[in-house]
């Protein structure tokens, strides 16, 4: 296995972007991140394209990996669609760097896009219940906000995490989402806002949940050999690791194992610990969601996410921030894109160009994103770990 | 780049498979393959899985990979859905490939899978349309039938190709798929029902078109390490090539240039010619798609296929028998399993194992198949060499 660097990345903004399509948003990114790698198109050997929703949300059911390259004409090499719904543009990136680590490929492109916004609502919960098993459990009635407002109560009850620490996440994200020119939302909100906005699922409300959003981020790929003729400083890809499963019958709904187990993987590949990461993306896709993955990472004992969030370490300025492109929750959660907008946050922060939300010592970050949720079998966690 | 051999191959039935679903059929194929391989399922260390219409048919449209390896409680590792259209399953192969390849893994499943037959035809072929460009190209009208008629109709200006050379491909077909027992028609028919049958798209007709079927396949790749030590003799991957492309508007609609690159690309790797290929699995879409492989593979120069099919070389007992499983054309297209149910008769084959249709001399076995057709940007197509 080889070393790989990430040379470019690219992203549209997230949001409800009107008259955008799968081909437009898929190229946009990609291109941006060619240019920000000073890679051409010829150069490119493969590319990944993580989308996970396309087929019930727009119809584009086959090639959507080809569609999503195609006003940029990107053709001839192999391009492959990867899905695992909200981990499609992790497992892109993952593929990608496989397909370089191998010695395979010099440069491959990996890229995540979704188009969610302007299919029927209803169409779209139904498209996102399909994360979970569709002939035996879609239909029973236990969307996602009710997996994690049971998540929620359960962890409250068991560690006594309070409603504000929760609500606290939210209120976190978005003001770091006010900074981000490329999020969803770009406003602050207020602890006493989030905590009163209409009930969800109970505990949760409106402001616990992440958006539904259109989108598309990319990065470039390079071998070491190459990435030292590049014009810009190299992001290394210190870490990849993908794991699946399950809340096991004996596992407690307040910890997501795939993460414990993958977060375990990508520390010992990279010869790092939790207390080396300087900064975090992770799925909060539910404000609740974060806490457990404070936990599940390492950044605090089990229990600890509610009074970690209060403490303001997670916060931008904090010692350990979170989420500074405004997360899920308020950068957006354009499905097949998040993870490679992850990668394309780390990236920038770890160049240094992120301007207003820039953390000051960025030099090692951690992407988390899970994907999936079949009831006792999980879906995939992802960790990678980038270094400057 | 490390040397990687199929250790187990299985499958299930093509065809119409009434009550069995993505997850009954998926587990079946996987758990054949392990118990083939020797290898258990805690030994599975990757997993990747091709399905390309489960969202549309089956409203299962996230976490495909999983759901289809669920019955055999299959979790805990990477699992990863990949979707090239027709060619997912050989996407499968290959990225399994690759992560064996690469150093990263000692063993990976490949598993593709399709349950078509259930869906109401329209929706069916909603589904198939969308291997082309939905927003773009879907609704003019242009189908898959009448592309390939007007290619047949080309191929006969051009070359004098005649209506009954392109029939013999159904008829040789059939004849193969009758000793196939997975097969999903296992008769043959007479060159006079595959003329006679009921047109479909002006010259082809009924017996021209592959059939829509429910199956899926399955393959265990393993390191050479690891395989010396299995108790199945190993079928080796000397070559894995994907091109994807496009009729650029110089070229010819006879010529698929995806599959002329990546069999230029396999041969180069494998240090074989089309010469040293004992026999071949094609991607039999419509008969006359059949003819142009064979050209564009190198078996015969352009133009020739027709009369290559008429000499009989092709055919079970002749020099360079091709699709003895019967092909798409016969044995089914299950879309996302087709490409590992080439893989399934190709292992089959070398090990002496193909009962009725073993080919007599077969050392080198090369799978060819094709996924999408954005009209100008082509699709993938995927060649594969196995040998023991």
């Amino acid at each position: 296995m080889r070393r790989v660097a990430v040379a470019g990345v690219g992203t549209t903004r997230f949001g409800k972007l009107v008259g955008r399509s799968l081909r437009s948003l898929g190229s946009e990114a990609a291109w941006l991140a060619l240019e920000d790698a000073g890679i051409e198109r010829k150069q490119v050997q493969v590319a990944y394209v993580g989308s996970a929703l396309a087929g019930l949300l727009t119809g584009q059911e086959c090639c959507v990996g080809h569609l999503a390259l195609r006003e940029i004409g990107l053709t001839g090499i192999p391009i492959t669609r990867v899905e695992n719904a909200c981990g499609s543009a992790s497992s892109a990136f993952r593929e990608a760097w496989i397909a370089v680590a191998s010695g395979l490929y010099e440069v491959a492109l990996a890229l995540g896009v979704e188009k969610m916004t302007e299919a029927d609502s209803s169409v779209a919960i139904q498209a996102l219940m399909s994360a979970s098993d569709v002939e035996l459990e879609a239909d029973q009635g236990l969307t996602f906000p009710g997996v994690f407002a049971m998540i929620a109560m359960r962890h409250m009850y068991e560690f006594g995490t309070t409603r504000e620490q929760i609500g606290l996440v939210a209120v976190q994200n978005h003001r770091h989402g006010a900074l981000n020119p490329h999020a969803h939302f770009q406003q602050e909100i207020t602890l006493e806002q989030a905590l009163g906005s209409r009930p969800v699922a109970y505990p949760l409300t409106l402001f616990d949940c992440c958006p539904i959003s259109d989108g598309a981020s990319a990065a470039v790929l390079v071998s070491e050999a190459l990435a030292a003729h590049l014009p810009s400083d190299p992001v290394w890809i210190a870490a990849s690791a993908q794991a699946s499963g399950t809340y096991e019958p004996s596992s407690p709904i307040t910890t997501f194992q795939p993460t414990v187990r993958a977060a375990h993987e990508a520390y010992e590949m990279a010869g790092l610990g939790s207390e080396d990461v300087d900064l975090a993306e992770v799925h909060d896709c539910f404000t609740i969601a974060e806490i457990l993955h404070l936990e599940d990472l390492g950044f605090c004992a089990k229990g600890e996410g509610g009074p970690l969030v209060e403490s303001g370490v997670t916060s931008l300025g904090g010692k350990k921030p979170v989420n500074v492109s405004g997360g899920l929750k308020a950068k957006g959660h354009p499905v097949g894109a998040t993870g490679l907008g992850q990668v394309y946050e780390l990236v920038r922060q770890l160049r240094g160009q992120a301007d207003q939300r820039q953390v000051a010592t960025a030099r090692v970050g951690l992407a988390h994103c899970m994907g999936g949720f079949l009831h006792g079998d999980g879906g995939n966690s992802y960790i990678h770990i980038l270094t400057r």
